[in-house]
């Protein structure tokens, strides 16, 4: 069996489950606690980063970009990064945006500082950081609601990588009940539609002992 | 004319920079000073980072990661990434192990706070950032040669964008006399072979006016 390896609120592992399920390929999930630096790990991945997904013949795949782009050459009946070299640029484009910009805005401060701190016990969280992620990811939801308005999905009129990356990031602040929906009604209905589908149904059920989510999210009619 | 959007100690510009040539496709460059956050520069990328290419045609490709596919796609016939999934896996996650891991530990440390801020006026360079750059260079270093003792390239035993991406950042760090070859003989004679190819050439006549690099940074023999 295809096993990934992953954490609960790590929105490249939570991106790489949802590509699974989208392209209904089958797999077991097994969390790594990253930071212990087991030697089978590093083994699997020097970088000692989730996720890695590990082929049933062996082949190792490690890092979330990584991995999305090798599922979508090796299992490409169902698209999701566009069918031209330029669309895939935007849809690509748009990855980077919440892989890097929105994680480095909004994801580390939030939840890195308030829950990863908490349970590695790595001190208080620090809350000029947090207090930064909580007004950067107005910036953020403005832009969705922008290209929302325009196209339907993030990067073009269909569901794509695109919708996958951002929702991955915002299902971990969502768990948090960090996300303020009620001022961004378009991304709003966007996540809405995102949260709806099959591929989305078993990142509601995750609870992660002595942190349970708010009773919002696993809710399609928030 | 194709234009690339650049500034002279962005890895990613140089990464791009090296692609263009080994492909051999003509372009211009053009400096962006990004933190004047031009209206025109933002149309073009909203992210407001370089680099950013602008195909003759008009076609807008941002971000250096979505260039290098966008490039890879559109001109094969000169392939960078390898020719099978797994290869390609491969050279990727060498150029994520080069553009965010080396780039947090290494670049982000040194180029920026020995060069951006004191040119853009942002106070005093982190002493304690600096220390954690120049400790943090051997062990990506040992890992370069790990690998050029296994393979001959990063990648696999051809030269490919792993070699492009690491060679992009270590040239930013050369520039500045930053790098202890003499500690690591074989990434050095990986270094100067990389250096010595042709699409390398440009790089070395960089010169930041007030910020001229040591003499070894040109000499393909340092």
């Amino acid at each position: 069996m295809r096993i990934l390896h992953h954490l609960w609120l790590s929105p490249l592992s939570r991106k790489v489950r949802l590509i699974l399920k989208e392209k209904s390929l089958d797999f077991e999930m097994k969390i790594e606690k990253v930071w212990e630096r087991r030697p089978e790990f590093l083994a699997l991945n020097p970088a000692c980063e989730v996720p890695v997904l590990v082929e049933e013949d062996g082949t190792i795949i490690a890092d979330g970009n990584v991995i999305a782009e090798y599922l979508e050459e090796v299992y490409p009946e169902r698209a999701l990064m566009g069918t031209t070299p330029i669309e895939r640029a935007e849809t690509r484009r748009l990855i980077a945006w919440f892989d890097q910009k929105f994680n480095r805005e909004v994801t580390a401060n939030l939840v890195e500082e308030k829950m990863m701190k908490r349970f590695l016990g790595f001190g208080e969280p620090n809350s000029a950081a947090i207090r930064a992620g909580y007004q950067n990811i107005h910036y953020h939801l403005d832009y969705i609601s922008y290209l929302i308005e325009r196209r339907g999905y993030l990067a073009s009129d269909s569901f794509s990588l695109a919708d996958i990356a951002a929702a991955s990031h915002l299902s971990c602040l969502d768990y948090l009940g960090d996300v303020p929906w009620e001022k961004h009604e378009p991304a709003k209905q966007w996540y809405a539609r995102v949260k709806s589908r099959p591929s989305f149904r078993p990142l509601l059920t995750d609870h992660i002992p002595g942190a349970s989510p708010p009773k919002h999210y696993a809710d399609l009619d928030f």
